[in-house]
């Protein structure tokens, strides 16, 4: 089987050991010849570097390995760029989440003003990745699950749109892991499901057991319209009070649309006073992440680099980001695996804007995604998603034009916040504190 | 010249009056043969109907003159049925107000959830009308005028496709009057305009002068970015303060759009904060209307009976009140006059649903309305109006199917209601408070 090089963008993250992990328990689909770590940032690179250092040596040495802050070196000869990077790291979205909540509106990573300040970072960083990437591997492809992805997936529809560019999200992956549970079934593959609406904001609207074709509907609707998509089996372990209460909260964010299930995100849209009111200014997700997730992964990095051994290392195979293998093994072995990607509509769904893009099953081989048609979709769905998209495709309109007014449009009309007038003011701050990262907006 | 015969549904108004004198002020344009008006509130028609017999009897002894509570011999003979009916009068109209402001939402006539609930109540109202016409008069044609316009217009489109029923507002008609003054116009008649949008929901996008063709619009901008619409040489008369404050606000409302001129009523939904924070929940314009016109006008009327004359009678033709009868005519002598309607969008609004109902300009002749195509739309007035629209569009499903869901879905799209749970709640006291009015909803 043809081995492939691959480079991490976003090398730097938290979360790149255990997609190392993952991508060395998934050889035997997925054969490496090389694997290479890139972030801009030097030194969150070291640290991470220098650990999967040694955990590429010990557990496969076989495997060129290396990490840079170069883009010549990280971009050569690849055959898959996997791209998670965060513009503007911890630092910004901290006040991605606290600038929005000064004024009563919800602050979140994705949703909301937050995202969209994050989103206007975003943009360039991923441009920059695929100038790289058709630079120095005009024949690779890109999978992109850098965040916001609505709003990026959106730049390279419309500034990259010959490129081999691939844009897909772990929300629905994860969401699918605990249906799986609540069906009693071993894994998210035994069910085969269809799915519409925008990243971060989408439904299910069927959901089959794959061997059997029998419809899994009934037992999801009984058991999330009672519990949402929590269950007793499932993995407390990895989820926080914060996750806890998202899972939970999807009891109500089905029942006002209760044919589908709902991807959890809607709380952020639904419910944006039940979620600013069990929100701390002072405290917020990132704070969170910091304290948590950070300090442990880097913590972790550190000793291991230090103690010049992995072998008793804290870091586990990420499960469900194997969706990533998925998507480059249907790439590279013309598997026609069937995923959720988000892809331009094109007609798809048949009452919705066919320039957006949408979150939808596709069927993925080499010559990349054929999106299935999902026909047409209610009226409270299309309403919110119609709203959602024109507030995803005024970013891009205020980061291509560097307008004010698109900008000021765009936070206006997200569901999460109350009035222009308000728009205005978070605008203004998010202005202040993004200088070094948006264009200039006049 | 064929002289008509006219039936007012909604007699009872406390517009009757004012709209009576203004159609004989067109006499010379639309002969009238007889002008009956008709309610379904006997004592209202009566203090109303009796006034406006003398009325009648001294200025136009030529007209038959009569009113009645009985539909067939109301709707019997007549050549248009002119349709301003509130039903559930204003004593529904002050729930409609006061309930949404209760959980701090725009509680007004015809936005957000008050005005849903006024929608529940006029359809059937309407399609009674429309059947009564259809009955006693199949030839003849509606003009409707009741609100909420939207939502009446829509189920009209939806539930009665065939029928000779159009659907027409007067605030435009008001607000182009003020631009007419701001640019220094005799009447609005010298504006040729270009406007789309839904039913209190739209912009111009063009006004120029019709003799010359010359772009006003710069001249409108300039005024509207410093006074709204507010002009000095305005009839601050009919002005009181909470009108003033809607005509000034229009400046704000402006700023988020500003190659269009705006609707008014922007303001619930662009800065729905701004308006509950200057409500009184105790006061709110209902009170206002029933101490000022209701008292004034039925006060009137009252005198006028019981004087026997109506010569020093206070009423005045009402101004604005002639595009009834520039429609009128429009049907009756294929004038083809140019006026905005509420029509189905049919691809006039080319990136716009073809079955919502749109108020665009139309050449209306004796067939009816031609509408004029307004081509694509930017994304923030879509994304606004599009959310709108299916609000809209939901209640009208909760209509016909009953369904509480719909009902639920459609005021928690509204972008003057902060969430579901606030939806529920507000939609769960609308239910007791309408339930002699509404549909059953499960």
């Amino acid at each position: 089987m043809k081995k492939h090089s691959v480079v991490i963008a976003g090398g730097g993250s938290t979360f790149t050991p255990e997609i190392l992990l993952m991508l060395l328990s998934e050889e035997e689909r997925f054969p490496l010849s090389e694997l290479k770590l890139y972030d801009n940032d030097a030194e969150r690179q070291a640290i991470v570097g220098n650990a999967c250092a040694i955990m590429m040596k010990e557990r496969a040495p076989h495997i060129k390995f290396s990490f840079t802050t170069d883009p010549k070196e990280a971009f050569t000869g690849v055959d898959f760029v996997m791209a998670h990077i965060r513009v503007g790291k911890y630092e910004m979205r901290s006040l991605d989440e606290k600038i929005p909540l000064k004024y009563g509106c919800v602050g979140q990573e994705t949703c909301g003003a937050g995202g969209m300040a994050y989103g206007m970072r975003s943009i360039g960083g991923v441009l920059e990745l695929i100038d790289y990437m058709e630079k120095y591997s005009p024949d690779a492809w890109m999978l992109n699950y850098s965040n916001p992805a609505a709003i990026v997936a959106e730049a390279c529809r419309r500034l990259k749109p010959n490129s081999k560019v691939l844009n897909i999200c772990d929300m629905p992956v994860g969401i699918e892991d605990y249906m799986a549970v609540i069906c009693g079934l071993k894994s998210r593959k035994e069910m085969q499901v269809r799915y519409f609406g925008l990243n971060h904001f989408g439904w299910w609207t069927s959901i089959r057991e794959k061997s059997t074709g029998k419809d899994l509907m009934p037992i999801l609707k009984e058991h999330v319209s009672k519990h949402g998509y929590l269950h007793p089996n499932l993995d407390a372990a990895h989820m926080d009070e914060d996750w806890r209460s998202t899972y939970e909260k999807a009891k109500d964010t089905w029942a006002i649309s209760p044919d589908f299930m709902p991807n959890t995100y809607f709380k952020y849209y639904l419910f944006p006073d039940y979620v600013v009111s069990h929100s701390d200014i002072k405290y917020t997700r990132t704070d969170m992440v910091r304290d948590g997730r950070e300090k442990r992964v880097f913590g972790e990095c550190r000793r291991i680099t230090e103690s010049g051994t992995a072998k008793d290392s804290i870091f586990e195979v990420g499960g469900h980001a194997t969706y990533i293998v998925d998507l480059a093994c249907a790439i590279s072995n013309n598997t026609n695996e069937r995923m959720l990607l988000i892809v331009p509509n094109n007609g798809s769904i048949i009452n919705f804007d066919p320039t957006a893009m949408v979150e939808i099953p596709c069927i993925v081989g080499s010559a990349g995604p054929e999106p299935l048609v999902m026909g047409e979709i209610p009226r409270f769905n299309k309403g919110l998603m119609e709203q959602q998209v024109a507030v995803e495709k005024l970013v891009v309109d205020a980061w291509t034009e560097g307008s004010y007014l698109k900008m000021w449009q765009a936070i206006s009309m997200s569901k999460t916040v109350p009035s222009v007038e308000v728009a205005k003011k978070i605008l203004d701050e998010l202005i202040e504190a993004n200088k070094s990262f948006w264009p200039k907006l006049k």
